[in-house]
């Protein structure tokens, strides 16, 4: 499968812009009038960071059959507790509590598949999720948006579709990871029905749904469906939707992540179980404590999904931080964050789970800081072998925030991140002997043919980064970045173009959307 | 040795204020008036990413052996040539080209140790070069300095000192790395009289000297001698001091590169060679052509300590990058950049030789890039295995500025990467299963017990992140994290203490440099 994923022509719309850019090196011609490397699948080719030993991790894994074994979680949804009780849970009448067995649910998570295909409507934008595969979704669930201009506002739909537009228009972007702001303008009870439409429009790579009430999950399968125009029986088959459950740490399920499991994985959807596990406030405050209770939720999780379909694909969700103790705020791309998401990778490969972690910070403005915290989170996603990182592009103030300009320097992060993942060329003519003699002590490589022959696709191409020398820097006004990713996301909001799908699929879609909002969309108490 | 590093208590004067503040946690007193982790060694405790297979490994070497067997380096000093001459190198009577023989240079570098103890006038300072251990050297060489206040300029002896007092204040930075900026009001005459006076001085960590010619370099191992209080007998079996040697890339070797070596590994001092290989200008544009130049001049030069002194100390430096290639700008912190340092760190390895990489950027500003260059860059010097890390503070616009908020930034930036390199504590009490099961599900661990014990202590504190929310910080003035920075180097810069030295020691060493001075000092042409 992978194989097919690697550079192929961009998708509807663009495909003929793309013959004619050809893909002669780095920077082809993409889905948008601007230049960046080709959409494709990436995999990570270096062997992920250990941050502990095999007995070390034996001794986090047990401790969190411990926890589930003789602390248990409790469940808020009674069907949930009566499908555990069938697979050997200890559930008693008359409590939430639910104690689980290891051994019990080993044998459950090994039916999970280790690695599996997600499928868009678009096949080029198909990802495969599992293995050394990486895949970068866009930033999901902030209430609030910002860019330079207007400053930081509540969300709404123009600001939910520009960023989605932004998420299409960018190659590096292989998935929407939910709603990047959340627009407010949009009465809840049909909310998800506008917005996972324009997920499945306005883009045609994989989306997300959120797990928000049985109604929400099954419209949100219903679209994915349409969008696809295959049968119920092929969706069941082709995982082409998929879904964030966070517990409500610490060690509660509560009933719309157990609806959501119960929805997605019955029809064969993905569900990635994120545990919340802030060090020093749902979680213990020492780091090995917080993943054990991460890890002891998220196989209570994964087991669940095995119970209601087995085989039924599912991610392992990584998400533990640490708080500031002085105020409780959530802190991201710490030293500590980045020992966690190490630790995590270690976990979900112990159980050969595909692995979900964030590339995250708690800047309130894209600074330094800002920047620091989102590379020691890249850092120790891709060191910790990352399937799929979520907010991956657009996340500010501890996810508060999905700025634009965020946004744009992180799409050159990501960027970067994937040409550093890409080998070097050791052929004999890379090696380049010959053009080392050719120059000769004290001589000089510009202008050479060895280098005339590579110098335009021989280095990756930043877009935010400025390496202009100071002087020419400051004739400029002295530009920060900031400001730099101001102008561009303006450029590449303007290069957008929607992409190409079939009007009978489009019509079916827009009928399922109207006589859903007629019928009221999902129940909300306002 | 490198146990007697750990958690020393603080130098000189200020190891009474550290024995009022104790060692409680991660913040302890140190060797000023404010809360920072304590001065120790730092190691890896992760295995280094290897970018390429040993095959593939195999093949640069290959490479760089044909390089200075068939090409060649021309070497421009002749008692240089004749030592090469007698250890078996090719050299014709009436050229400066040199040829190795491959076996003859892996026999001769085969006598470089892989691991040794750099001393500092205050012990507790010493340094282990090596191994896994892990050395962060200040930013040396800029001509330029800024602060936001009084913006760009070129640097000057108060400048200098005040960074060499910023190294000396901070715990984290364990050597100086030249000259922070270069103090161009000095004479250059005698500049390296003055400089080298206040680094023995005004710091008692490891410092360095630069290789400008025979003079300057007897100079500065005179003055690491007397500073020490040491005969000449002691100073050449305990290496005091270091030098960095770029060679002239491609290819050549020069006067003052060739007498700083004779000088420094006769006397059994501390060699870092490392070509300065930019991709696409001094190196071929393609990174394995790239490092196979920088592996060959640094296999040169590193033979050639062997040649002058069997068992000198020298470490193998990488500094490969690429160019922009529209401008010829030298870019850091790039795709590219990480790969070659991460190749670099395979090659060291191979050869059993210590590792010298850097912490670099190309931004003019404290800006997103500067961060997302750098901290790039700490990935790669970090997973590479590097065991010396020059430029770790400061450095900004491409090497051309020292800056007083990078460097803070950069101080923080390090100490995250200290607290990522310590272990996760895995004891039965931090796996916290009591804790777990005394707040049970739906509870919350902010003031229990376990929580207590350690919330001060738990989690690394940083110094120029803001982690407030948004509105406090936007009622604060909304300050980025280089206004932070400006404000603390400040407050870090008034903390400082000269470190205690005996009279006797300080007298010899005025009078040494008030001799030389009047002497004329070093040679110029003006």
């Amino acid at each position: 499968m992978s194989d097919l994923l690697l550079d192929q022509p961009p998708a509807g719309a663009s495909a003929e812009r793309s013959r004619r850019g050809g893909r002669a090196g780095k920077r082809v011609s993409g889905g948008a009038s601007f230049d960046q490397p080709p959409f494709r699948q990436l995999h990570i080719p270096y062997a992920n960071t250990r941050i502990v030993s095999e007995d070390e991790l034996e001794s986090i894994h047990l401790a969190s059959l411990r926890v589930l074994n003789e602390i248990g979680v409790d469940v808020l949804h009674d069907e949930a507790r009566r499908i555990m009780k069938a697979h050997g849970a200890d559930v008693q009448e008359g409590s939430e509590r639910v104690r689980f067995d290891g051994d019990m649910l080993l044998e459950l998570i090994a039916h999970a598949p280790s690695e599996f295909t997600v499928h868009a409507r678009n096949p080029a934008h198909n990802l495969r999720f599992g293995g050394n595969n990486l895949i970068f979704a866009q930033m999901g669930s902030a209430p609030n948006c910002s860019d330079l201009d207007r400053g930081r506002r509540s969300g709404n739909q123009q600001d939910f579709r520009n960023f989605v537009k932004l998420a299409q228009v960018h190659n590096i972007i292989h998935a929407t990871g939910g709603y990047p702001v959340e627009p407010t303008d949009i009465h809840p009870s049909i909310r998800h029905l506008e917005c996972i439409r324009d997920l499945a429009t306005l883009t045609d790579k994989v989306f997300h749904a959120y797990s928000l009430g049985r109604e929400r999950n099954v419209d949100a399968i219903e679209i994915a469906r349409i969008a696809r125009g295959i049968s119920r029986e092929q969706l069941m088959n082709e995982p082409s939707l998929y879904s964030i459950i966070n517990t409500n740490s610490p060690l509660k399920l509560d009933v719309p992540m157990m609806e959501g499991i119960i929805q997605m994985s019955s029809m064969g959807q993905v569900i990635i179980v994120t545990p919340f596990t802030l060090a020093g406030a749902m979680a213990p405050v020492t780091i090995a404590g917080a993943v054990v209770q991460q890890n002891a939720e998220a196989l209570a999780g994964i087991a669940f999904t095995q119970m209601v379909r087995k085989g039924a694909p599912v991610g392992y969700g990584g998400f533990t931080s640490n708080v500031d103790m002085k105020s409780g705020a959530p802190a991201f791309g710490t030293p500590e964050y980045i020992k966690a998401q190490l630790l995590g990778g270690q976990l979900a490969r112990r159980y050969k789970i595909p692995y979900r972690t964030s590339n995250v910070c708690a800047a309130n403005q894209v600074d330094a800081q800002a920047a620091y915290e989102s590379v020691f989170s890249l850092w120790g996603a891709i060191q910790g072998g990352a399937n799929f990182m979520l907010h991956s592009a657009g996340w500010l103030e501890g996810g508060l925030r999905c700025s634009y300009e965020k946004m744009m320097v992180d799409i050159d992060l990501l960027q970067m991140v994937a040409e550093f993942l890409t080998p070097i060329d050791l052929s004999e003519d890379a090696l380049a002997i010959d053009a080392i003699r050719d120059v000769g002590p004290g001589g000089h490589f510009f202008g050479t043919p060895h280098t005339q022959a590579r110098y335009k696709t021989a280095f990756y191409s930043p877009i935010i980064s400025d390496w202009r020398n100071f002087e020419t820097w400051a004739e400029a006004g002295s530009p920060t970045a900031l400001e730099r990713a101001n102008r561009l996301w303006k450029e590449r909001l303007a290069a957008y173009e929607e992409p190409a799908m079939d009007p009978a699929i489009r019509e079916e879609l827009d009928a399922f959307v109207a006589k859903r909002t007629a019928e009221g969309g999902a129940p909300t108490d306002f």
